[in-house]
């Protein structure tokens, strides 16, 4: 899955602000727009946020492929990107999708479907 | 800060689900139950997972202090959490809070607020 593109660099006032981890990647949230749903997290080298910039389609870097990787560009279940913010730290990438299909690879609306809840054993209110 | 608590440990069933990066942590994304802002990504080990199911206050690990980190100790911006999710390959922890006061340590909302937009150089519509 090889990605070409004239537009693969990252602005270089951006690249100055990101804090990547020791092998090169931020971690980056998917938010429906529309829902306010949290889809998924996945993770974006230079490269990945530099296409999703550039092409308003989300991309990340798949860590087990070791590869660029389109949303949805098998599936069909594409994210188109409404806005990408950065957290106060430049650590993490927050992106506001318009989400076609299910975001997760299991046909779920999000990946925390998916997953599902963990139990809590705190008692309501305890903590207030 | 030190932390004391008669439950500090992960039930054995979300143990066995957790995958855990190479220094044993997972990202953990906090997102207001009310208005459903992202609020903050910070990183989890077991311990501090078994004290947030299990006090109801988000509890994270200082990776720069290398201790846990009660969200609000010293500031008094706690997060009382509602619902803690895991996603579809275990990787990845949500939780849906009620933020007291501002999330981020500059003070505002979220942390996403703080580090702002980055520019997008997509035409309106182009991805369509």
């Amino acid at each position: 899955m090889s990605v070409v593109s004239p537009h693969c660099e990252l602005p270089a006032e951006v690249a100055a602000r990101l804090k990547r981890n020791p092998v090169g990647l931020v971690p980056a949230i998917a938010q429906d727009i529309t829902s306010g749903r949290v889809l998924m997290m996945a993770w974006m080298n230079d490269e990945s946020l530099a296409l999703t910039l550039s092409t308003g389609k989300a991309t990340y870097w798949s860590r087990s492929r070791q590869e660029l990787w389109i949303k949805g560009e098998t599936s069909g279940h594409t994210q188109h990107v409404r806005e990408v913010s950065i957290d106060c730290d430049g650590d993490t990438i927050l992106l506001l999708v318009d989400q076609v299909g299910g975001a997760c690879h299991t046909g779920a609306e999000s990946c925390f479907d998916a997953g599902g809840t963990l139990p809590m054993s705190v008692h309501e209110g305890e903590d207030e």
